[in-house]
């Protein structure tokens, strides 16, 4: 692919946390030499685009490399004959993250982002997207690696294999490259030293083995995280501790996202204290990222401001662009992503998307056997993973029904009435993004 | 067997629910002609049996049919070259019960007598016990069948499975019949024309298919039981309606206690406004008990009374005398049993017992294939098997951590936190009956 | 499907067996009322048809029973509204499997008409037919049942459940209950007193437990049978014994079929004897045949002829004539047929069709859980149904690599080279029936 | 492991290889400071293993590293606190091998030393002995990993993990990088250009995809392979060519040893002429190790004899000296090793040993998921698999009929009758080393 330079093409380049990005591509200019970089949004977010373009391209003169930066509002034009395209759109934007916030926790509800009621609504107005993306990839660059950003990242991917022929598609977050760094903070080593086997799904993944120069330290870790109170988090999480001995007898690292549900009743509280006192996180991101637009359109910035890390998504830039290096040089480490399943999780389907450590070369990721996940977890797992399969279905057809039974199965949400009704006003409130939904 | 006169052994025998069983004997004696019953208790239950024990020998005399009964204390005596052993012993009486319920609810959470906090401890408390009767089974009585009916019959009898030789045991429940049987009543036709194919687990059970003269009329049944509110219930479960849209989107009946993770919010609070009005069920029990055992006693009483009924075992009688006659005369017919899945359902793992359609032979039950369960309620069973392996795997090593684990991963519980506390006073509070816990 | 009488369409109907299945619908009358029976045929086989037809005709008059009997070559009249379809056509008549038989002994290797080089072709034959078939009951009798008597029963009915969305259709094969008899008479015992259990494939089905009045005798009855050289047999294929320490060392009933793997040489020895000797036994198949249609002709005989008996195809009738009756009776009664595995067989896939106990009601056939095969034959096993997967696909694609690997991989076929010689003479020769090989 | 200095122990020292270890552990010295290396041998191998130990320590002193070479017939005192064992012993010697291929041929079967009778036999021997070996290992040196070379490798380890709770054992082969460099040279590049990824079992694995720089190229290459009948072969094995038409339906590299099956006929003809003519294999490797041993006793000599490579194993050494390097160094990289399935291959048990693609690190190999094998093979896989779990359980219960079972089943044996009279014969013949059969 590398003969007439490198094309890659981001989608949703007019993202906040696009300069991330940027500054991901220009550390790795040597071995991973992109010539045009296309970043591509719609309409709606044609100034944001221009505003985080300009920031790139004063970033890329100042780094010296002979990138060239395309802003378009023209999809297909940008697609053609693309290497990686990266995908980081949100549909809806914002506004619509804020409803998937506030309708379910009116009903005393979590909502979160990815696998509850607010995760299943972004699936349900992001995967018809995809697959019309996809549907131009087939077209206009077949040879081209999808790397998708977007949330929820495991059921988007999910939705491509089961309702398209693209298999080049690899969902990509930054948890399990976060969990690994927390643990290397904790044991007080450098971060190379540590490797942990990953397994589960997105947002709902175990450390299932821990490593220090390659020794299995599982349990002793566990024993050293447990009691130093060390902060395994996600800045964008509430960190209520786990109870040390559920953690001692898992003998697993769960991620912070399994505080939805191991501590679902001190979430809903802290969530619904925070709501009252500061309204919800949409929101405060809203005026986040309205001074980080400020802060891009400043003409003398010319690299990626310190407060973006504020912003959540930490590592998103490494993980994207080690994983596109990798498959560019073939380099057959190991990497945790979404991709199929294929017999790697025993009780899962062959079918399934799976979160997990794979082996990454020119021909993609390919997982390492785990067999099964430990008996403890896997009942949780594949409860998510039942309404993975429901949302992606209600998704695609934009049954009603279908998406009842979803939200009805959600671990966050208590009973059918609840459901019932938080469907509802999410369908009214979002309708303009989901025309699937008669 | 029959040689030297069918030998059945009750051991609990002086449980409230006896006559019900004698009265299924007296009925099926041409078919299934028992010529010794033995009923067996423990010391602390000597007087009931002799109560129950009365009135069953006058039901038999008035039934004017050579059955003799034998009240005992001595299980070794009673299991000596008995053909049918059948369990339905309460370690820790009612007064257990009562535990079980109440520190759940102190905590907010629903107690559950099967497949909550309160099942997990009724069966830390029963497995051991019935581990030490299948051993004595081993020696005395090697080609008996074991016929299960204490509660929580899917763990109990994958307890045998899992940690004895013993290959001979069933686990019955009277749901499936309750099910199939109000259905009819939903559809107004005779009872014999219904059939419904079961599969999950204990408590945990859909009608997969309903069949009206053999034709399956699944969908058309549960629109006719959904609109006509008609009253799919066991009479000792709070009957909140399910959403009718959720029944619709699911294809298939739920069963009575799926009301707890279905409708959990609405359950927890309808048990809380009971306890503050009524207090406990179990208290409820005890005296409804009471009266039961005070006619019992009556002399002239010579057949079961009709308030047993009131009592919540309706057809369990049915269910376990129907299946022991079965197997004596190995009928070939289809019944609704605990058996082990053996690829049954291919998410569930071979070695785990389910409840599912069972065709029933001189052999033994042998579930009909169903392939898998729908995608929809894979989870919510995995979730409730797991916490069943970490429930019997605590009852049997008696460790903390163990039973900490299926503490916490139980639906019903909504933190670690809370899993916790509700396990330690637990442990506290039934101790005497948790010898394995150190 | 009663309300307006019964009608049943036999397609192949001019076939020599006819009058067998006219014995077994006379006999069933009472609870199996047929009202029209239509035999149906090709325009070559229309003398056949006749002659079969007016026995038959002849048959029902003497039995004074209001079955009426059409005789017709236009399948899709005959089709409209039919409650059951038999199938026991054969595409390109005896004289083609005389060469099914040949070409392969040519080359020092068993023709098999089932599960071997000449069974392949057969297939390759018949699936489009049956495909067609079909397609045409999607459209004239949506509700009917299609049970098929063509062998490879099998792979035919596989390729149905592969190719098409029909889900009525039923495999049946004579080596099961020829199995149960041979067990019955070899214990001296009243047939209706042996149960097997069956699992495998067809021609590849093993009995896997063995039951007198319900017990499991399944040792004991070995040991019989092998000691008393008993004949488990069937009588078109040479009764070469197998060693009796294999199969005490199997614990397992095998098929007759399985000597063609078992005892592989002696086998094809005794074929290259009988070969050189007698012709193939398709000619003496078309002697035999032409001798019954002699009979058949005969106005003054008025039921079965006893000299169809050693045509081979012993309890087909009943076979058939069963299921359709419990069917039709919605019986709940075991029966051994070709229906989806859906995980009764945990090592073949779940949407392979295998051979084994199910239980027949209205719904149709559904398989008693059996785990999986044992170790042993597993292998075995999964190579015949690789090869039957292979040779659907063939027959559907008609792409000749598939069907080298199909013949290349048969147990009985000694290499790759031989295979495609093999292959090439039997396009060549069958090319009239093989529209779908260019 | 390294701080005491890295110790390796080859049990089966004296074998007329170890001169190629001895190199590969010369060539690695920088990345794998073997400090001492111990050569251990039976009594009976005593001369052997001082020429060979003379050969070895010679060329150590010329390659000037700090390794002592140890020559012991002490195996305790050896394997006492071993980093790494490796296994290449022999039971029987090359005289038992001669045995095992001689006895077969006899009755016109293959011999073949690895999954036919020959290798059945291989393994009775082995196994028990492999098995004291791991319990003494247990002891001795706990945290040592296990690099089993001896044939059949696949089974040997299989026992282990069937049979012990040892966990670190793996088995090695020099198919898979055979099969890797013959690809490359016909495609006339680089080695280390090329990658394949295997899946199957020892002597029985498939190249599933070819890589060259990292891209699929598998169908380009397969032609290319085929066209220009380009050797894809081992030294040892009768190069008879594939069919080229159906190695291109294959779309997969079938292993030299695939010929066995494949194309049994030819292979059986060819060694029957071979046998006639120059005498079993076996006698000629004897010849061989004469002339090798004579070698290795020229006090001149002190680097590996070219002469070595005729004798078949080549790239052992490569093989297995990778193999620990990259434990050694937590590495990361992908070899081709035996080791647990745990659900890489689908329709194989998760307890069964598989030959695949692995990731290699400090915590030993993990294979990279697979899914399934194409249909086309599976059966055939499955039947070597069924093979050598009857074999194992022959060799570790000394079972008879267990192990005319595995006899029976073998795809080289063409009836249960030549089974059982090869199967008496040499287990008269190898009477001295089967001490489990009575």
């Amino acid at each position: 692919m590398e003969r007439r330079g490198l094309k890659v093409v981001t989608i949703g380049g007019g993202s906040s946390y696009t300069p991330e990005l940027i500054e991901g591509f220009i550390k790795r200019y040597d071995t991973f030499p992109i010539k045009e970089l296309w970043l591509v949004d719609i309409e709606e977010g044609k100034e944001k685009l221009n505003t985080v373009g300009g920031l790139a391209k004063r970033m890329v003169e100042k780094a010296k490399i002979p990138m060239d930066i395309h802003l378009s509002l023209d999809r297909k034009a940008a697609l053609k004959d693309a290497d990686f395209v990266t995908t980081q759109f949100r549909v809806g934007q914002l506004s619509a993250r804020a409803i998937d916030e506030e309708i379910p926790l009116k009903y005393g509800v979590i909502g979160q982002e990815t696998n509850g009621p607010g995760g299943m609504f972004k699936a349900l107005r992001t995967i018809p997207v995809m697959l019309t993306i996809v549907k131009e990839m087939e077209v206009l660059c077949p040879n081209a690696w999808l790397i998708n950003f977007t949330n929820p990242a495991g059921m988007v991917v999910e939705a491509v294999f089961r309702h398209t022929n693209w298999k080049r598609i690899i969902g990509v977050c930054n948890v399990p490259i976060g969990m690994e760094r927390a643990v290397a903070k904790a044991l007080e080593v450098e971060e190379e030293r540590v490797r942990i086997d990953f397994g589960g799904l997105n947002h709902m993944v175990f450390g299932l083995a821990i490593y220090l120069d390659g020794e299995d330290i599982t349990l002793k870790a566990i024993n050293r995280i447990v009691s130093s109170k060390s902060e395994i988090n996600m800045r964008n999480i509430n960190n209520i501790a786990f109870e040390a001995d559920f953690i001692r007898a898992l003998k697993m690292l769960p991620c912070p996202y399994h505080r939805y549900y191991y501590k679902q009743k001190e979430m809903l509280e802290s969530e619904l204290v925070d709501y009252k006192e500061k309204g919800i996180r949409a929101k405060v991101v809203q005026t986040l990222e309205k001074d980080l637009f400020d802060l891009y359109k400043n003409k003398n910035i010319d690299e990626k401001p310190k407060q973006l890390e504020q912003r959540g998504g930490a590592y998103y830039s490494d993980v994207a662009c080690n994983l596109m290096e990798s498959i560019f040089n073939d380099r057959g480490d190991i990497q945790t992503v979404n991709t199929l399943n294929n017999g790697t999780i025993a009780s899962l389907s062959r079918e399934s998307v799976i979160e997990a450590s794979c082996v990454i070369t020119k021909e993609g990721p390919r997982p390492i056997a785990i067999g099964d996940l430990p008996v403890v977890v896997r009942g949780l797992v594949q409860q998510i993973k039942s309404f993975e399969r429901m949302t992606i279905e209600a998704a695609v057809t934009g049954d009603y029904h279908t998406a009842l039974l979803a939200m009805t199965i959600n671990p966050l949400v208590p009973s059918d009435t609840i459901a019932k009704q938080i469907l509802d006003d999410m369908l009214t409130a979002h309708k303009l993004f989901l025309p699937q939904f008669k």
